[in-house]
């Protein structure tokens, strides 16, 4: 075999093992239809098409048509072009830009914001950098935070000590066998995306005051849906004050793309002159800034939306528990119910896009643990009773087809 | 000092190292007009606000002002809303995406094509995880490649070997010093944008088909711009079939955002199914992907545009060079003037701009090396006759009026 023969075969056969193990993603190609959200066209690899109803979106309350944003980003084109043309030292820094950055320290009621292309971005970049600017940091991370913090954390082999989900005994453990003069940063998630729970940050902040480190938050899975102005939960709990830097997306609640921290000005501008991932990178289009902070600016106002989203989760998980279907509930807009295997889990997923029309992908690992395999729904303001009835009843249907186990009801 | 009081310290003497070296960065505050590019509105920090001419933008070509760009962009706003509202496997894959592949892989006449929302991350996400689709890889990076690259390169700890800039004997030394039967990528650009220097990539591919090694090419400073369709310099010397694995950008010469990788279905593939910062990130909004896929199919033949591009820049570097400025000249349409000191060229940048309305960001470390701090003009279609004769007064001026050197004039 020549070589190059074996660049290919040693590709094919990491295609295959996810093939072998039935986690092989295949894209489900929709187009959305503005002002119809969450009904999407489906099109299938033949090029025939279905109309379905996303109930995996991360648009959680619709914010992507919002006439606001959308009329924000109309204007943004009309006036500004396309691109921004540069990254932000080099030609890239906009009005746009500027504005999105004043809005987002405004919303979390910090001195200062930075937004890069994206929240993993905004993570890797931003946990990379940190310990260049403090020598000896030492990141005590949440074992199920998210892919783009665990890269960041491991990218300048910095020193890490990783505590078990939500431990706050486990964290304090380590934290206590560290020299107390290090300097010491914890980083943690406010919703857990993939069950839905939330991290205990005020039993942290506690632990970081006694231990002198700082608080690093991730609130993409919060932000625009929890506290009085869409701040997150740290905003809702009345800890927003004791977090040193939160991130936030401006792609999921926010309805557009992009991603931010929000910390001290020092923090921002350290930040923003040393990172390479927001250095060496064009800048986010003016339209995108432009729709963010229209998005941003709305939601710090609309509570209706956040209680029409928490009712339509509530709704959906007493009645999937109702059914005896084995459910995560841990009081957040997010619904996993857990199937346990791969294989299952894409025949479900197939089942309920093919007869149902309901198109909920199935997240299989390295997303969630092995055996952990599960659909995941996200209701939204958007989804009306008649989807929600829809979805219940394909479920149901399904449910009792695949022979499933239920769980046992205890009304 | 309490402690949070040195984490505050240890963070402004970061930023005050950059004061004292002259190389804190300001951002310039800008708004370009469509329509009117390169012009734009400068707005000082005081809020007052002058026209200027921006002459350090990478929209090379105007593409992002360009009425196909900018209808395709207001179309799938229209028609789908504002972002993906999900990763590419969950709910983020669109007909628009599927789209923006096809035109890319066409371009580059290869199989696939994978888009990820920067360049930045394209780089950093492929060559992080190629080593492990290829275990025992060694990477061959060129010593001035792109912080992207290097990020990439340097993220798992493969093994890596940096070769001196263009330096093909060198590089030879290094293939020939390893195991033959070692896997092994030569990773280089076509352009390096702060010299604007070719890659030797003719003299790479032959060095590859000797030690059987891959290929991975960044084009981000070409595509657009260099080839019949605008495929990039290895298109244009006939050379992009040699190439296992190209890297663009959308966000220079087709004036939108985004970055991509175009190679065999298999390696897309394999990227698309093991890259964390591909997998677990929201997908680039529909109408940014529209646009791209505007610009990229629109400059697949408008050679006048490419054209007018290279005369402008054959023009500027003429009139420069006959004032006996020290410019840097490989015959790209990029054109660097070396000041050779971070104070002095911010000086001379800042005087530029209030006095002369120009508008080029200084350069300086670790953009590029010390000593070779420079002011960067990219020339482009856009820019017109009379907007070229400014830009000269105004450096012949101040050459004279700060005492600079000047090369000697050999007529």
């Amino acid at each position: 075999m020549t070589q190059k023969a074996r660049y290919t075969a040693a590709v094919e056969s990491a295609i295959d093992k996810l093939h072998e193990e039935g986690r092989y993603r295949t894209f489900i190609d929709i187009e959305r239809h503005r002002g119809q959200f969450p009904h999407a066209m489906w099109r299938r690899p033949d090029g025939t098409e279905t109309e379905i109803t996303v109930w995996c979106g991360n648009d959680y309350l619709g914010m992507g048509q919002h006439p606001v944003v959308l009329a924000a980003m109309h204007e943004a084109l009309e006036a500004t072009g396309a691109g921004s043309g540069g990254t932000r030292n080099i030609s890239g820094t906009t009005v746009y830009h500027k504005r999105l950055e004043a809005e987002l320290a405004d919303l979390h009621r910090k001195e200062a914001a930075l937004i890069f292309t994206s929240a993993y971005i905004a993570n890797d970049a931003t946990l990379s950098t940190l310990p260049k600017l403090l020598p000896g940091l030492i990141i005590y991370s949440d074992e199920l935070n998210h892919a783009s913090m665990i890269e960041g954390i491991r990218r300048n082999g910095g020193a890490k000590r990783v505590f078990r989900h939500n431990d706050v005994e486990h964290l304090r453990e380590l934290l206590a066998a560290d020299d107390p003069a290090a300097p010491k940063l914890i980083a943690f998630e406010s919703i857990y995306s993939m069950d839905g729970d939330f991290g205990p940050i005020e039993a942290i902040c506690d632990l970081a005051d006694e231990f002198d480190a700082l608080t690093y938050i991730d609130e993409v899975h919060a932000v625009g849906m929890y506290g009085p102005r869409g701040a997150g939960v740290a905003e809702r709990d009345g800890l927003m004050g004791r977090i040193d830097i939160i991130n936030g997306t401006l792609a999921k609640a926010y309805g557009v793309m992009g991603g931010y921290i929000a910390s001290s000005a020092k923090m921002c501008d350290a930040i923003r002159s040393y990172a390479p991932g927001f250095i060496f990178t064009t800048s986010l289009p003016p339209a995108v800034a432009a729709g963010a902070a229209a998005s941003v600016r709305h939601l710090k106002t609309d509570q209706d939306l956040r209680d029409k989203q928490q009712r339509h989760a509530r709704i959906l998980k007493a009645r999937l528990k109702a059914m005896g279907l084995p459910i995560i509930d841990h009081g957040s807009h997010i619904v996993p119910v857990i199937v346990g295997d791969p294989v299952h889990c894409k025949q479900l997923s197939d089942m309920l896009l093919e007869d149902f029309g309901v198109y909920v992908q199935p997240i299989n690992f390295p997303t969630v643990p092995r055996g952990t395999e599960r659909l995941r729904f996200t209701p939204s303001p958007v989804h009306s009773p008649e989807m929600l009835d829809g979805l219940v009843r394909a479920m149901d249907n399904l449910w009792s087809q695949c022979a499933l186990n239920r769980q046992e009801l205890t009304a």
